[in-house]
């Protein structure tokens, strides 16, 4: 140990649960946690999955509250026996723990809601250590708590994210700027599509490196997702009005450069921005998928309201479903195979014919892992865009690396982008290869 | 701190590094990590990621040998100054560092086949902790270092996973093989759907409580995922067989207990299983889907090779397309809303009709977050499963909690998986709720 250290502005994050150790999985709480602590100016000087084992808890705890002041924990308050945050705090920091009975009765209604009497081990939730504030969970059984102790701050958070993210955002977040000294991250986020990771890179490098040395100094950080490019833009103000005019220059200049590319300048995604663009005409889409399945349609539907646009979709997943449900003839098929260019066409064509729409769009590829052919090799996907007017279908080839869950995210993301392309009569030639 | 615990078996995996402690940045070297000691019988006590900072680091360092033999470093070893692990490991076991001048020579080596001379910063990989054993990195300019100490095994590894990994996999495996004796970590994931975390919990703790005395022990830990619950199994034994016996006697006795709501002995998903089934039998699939906007027929596509079984999927999203698409009629729909148990009946048996297929599947209900009512709030979703042969259909009513996208979701598994149970001829009476 290097002695006491006591810096206000840094955090320990501490994600607790035995299944987090495992070699196939992630924290992703900590990310979540991250980005409000920074928000509010705080770094993170480690972060911790932890065991559900009581003693390795405690030593955590000693350990992040023997250096730092503030300690986010998640998971751990479910109602079973390895559920041990509680009491791993309450006995580190020498609080009894009391069952608190309003805590029992609201625990009791939310079961009570759905016509479940509360199992007896649910009453464990309740346990709270003396002197915590608890945080309501609209969205679970577990309550959160806020502990103030010695000049640090502990909150104790749920482990699903819906139910920790409000309270980290909302109560923590308003626990801990009391702590900081009115130092913000302000952050904006672009949303780019059909271009490469190194391309967008190469586009935008030249940019943001002179905004280190500017005041304030913008940090950008490039992330790749399945089918979309982000772009994290963060600067450190003492008012909000200055980081926000250094920041909108900032993403007007990188507007510029990147042009049809740009999704959406506020991080929305692809799905969403082709919502809006379909509300604002008054249009609505139908689609047609073979290789996706279903997944750019339920990508679509993952955005509340679309059914103010959403007016149906097909999955043709055989051949004979291609035929009967969009009309595509036999023929067509047997000449070209059901990935090809008049395929696309057709399905695209036939879903418009077929629904109450005005633009249609059809996915025909191969997933994988099997079905690749020397000329068609897994990855190949013929997309087509429909117009009603005017009346003009647009077709393009993808061949897409990775997965076969990778392929069919790619696939149905770019396939929402032609569709916006199409909408913004925005270029096609996008880069589909994966990075 | 709880006092000196040495189980040989728990090791801590500290991944060094401050960019890995953004908000959009994970440490994915301790999966791989992980994975190679869980095959030697190793658990993961805990895993932290932490800032380049070397009191940070000589802390963590401190707290992980006060607990535990077996620590693993990766990255902090590269030239700059902001590479701090082999100081810190170096100062805090009190090891002087030695420069190896056949460590300087191999770096020099290396750039010369670049044709670049070795750039004085890089003389700090040559620094060796007194008594280190080197390990060689023929892909890059940061060699690892492993080193016995008080009876720890301490493996300080670069940060590029393709450097790291064949270090791990090699030396440090050899190693630590010799550590454990011969113990190795043998895992099952059983999958549950269609009851709550807490009546999984509530049924199988009274058989998982006593295994914890027994010989081998078995741990079990169990994990809420959207739709399903899972049931984590180990045990950590010399011999295969031994391991073997234990875990299959464990898994019988749940299987007893859980009945038909267990979907897998194998960690198998509800769309892997449907899959099984259906392909046994040679049967094919239709699906109807409504709110969940075409993720159910998505989910049941991402298994490889869902094409022998899944026909074809319709998306009805707006009530013109449920007449139109499926035949159910608007008079249907007048009378009784198009969330009701009549229309997800017709939906389903529209399917049916209209596919070659032997088993449709229908969900209707409001995702949310708006469109819901007294009667039917949000989370109200009505399923059918319609037979061709025996010509039966089958409804049932859900209510679930949480986000639009968590509604869809819950909606797509337990449709999938009440699929499943028709196919198996099991009881329909399930707990829909989250928790």
């Amino acid at each position: 140990m290097d002695g006491r250290v006591t810096t206000p502005s840094k955090a320990v994050i501490l994600a607790i649960g035995s299944e987090m150790l495992s070699p196939a999985r992630h924290d992703t709480n900590s990310l979540y946690i991250t980005g409000v602590l920074n928000e509010l100016g705080i770094d993170v000087a480690y972060k911790s999955v932890v065991a559900d084992n009581l003693a390795e808890l405690r030593a955590q705890i000693a350990q992040a509250l023997s250096r730092h002041r503030v300690l986010i924990l998640t998971g751990g308050l479910g109602p079973t026996d390895d559920d041990l945050t509680r009491e791993a705090v309450a006995g580190q920091l020498g609080l009894p723990l009391r069952e608190d009975p309003d805590l029992v009765e609201a625990i009791r209604a939310r079961f009570a809601t759905r016509g479940i009497p509360m199992p007896e081990v649910n009453r464990r939730q309740a346990q709270v250590p003396d002197g915590a504030t608890v945080l309501h969970n609209p969205r679970g059984s577990a309550p959160g708590l806020l502990i103030d102790r010695e000049g640090a701050v502990i909150a104790l958070l749920p482990g699903p994210p819906r139910e920790m993210q409000p309270m980290m955002d909302g109560p923590v977040r308003d626990r801990l700027a009391a702590f900081t000294g009115g130092l913000r991250l302000m952050r904006r986020t672009l949303r780019v599509a059909g271009r490469t990771e190194s391309r967008v890179e190469e586009l935008t490098q030249p940019i943001y490196s002179a905004w280190l040395t500017q005041a304030p100094p913008i940090e950008t950080t490039i992330l790749a997702t399945p089918g979309s490019i982000e772009l994290h833009l963060g600067t450190q103000v003492r008012h909000e009005a200055e980081g926000a005019a250094a920041l909108s220059e900032a993403v007007g200049q990188l507007a510029c450069r990147l042009g049809p590319d740009l999704v959406s300048l506020d991080g929305h995604t692809v799905e969403q921005v082709v919502g809006d663009l379909l509300r604002a005409r008054g249009w609505r889409i139908a689609l047609a998928e073979s290789c996706t399945g279903g997944l750019a349609t339920s990508r679509l539907t993952d955005v509340a309201g679309s059914s103010d646009y959403v007016e149906r979709g097909w999955v043709a997943y055989s051949n004979r479903a291609k035929s009967d449900l969009l009309g595509v003839s036999d023929a067509l098929i047997a000449e070209h195979g059901a990935v090809s260019a008049p395929v696309a066409r057709a399905m695209a064509e036939g879903a418009l014919a077929r629904a109450t729409a005005d633009v249609a769009v059809a996915i025909t590829g191969i997933a994988g892992p099997g079905g690749g052919t020397e000329a068609k090799p897994i990855g190949t996907v013929w997309m087509a865009v429909a117009l009603a007017a005017p009346r003009e279908t647009r077709t393009l080839l993808c061949r897409f690396l990775g997965s076969r869950h990778l392929i069919k995210t790619f696939a149905a993301v770019t396939a929402l982008d032609l569709v916006r392309r199409r909408l913004l009569e925005a270029p096609w030639d996008i880069d589909w290869a994966r990075r």
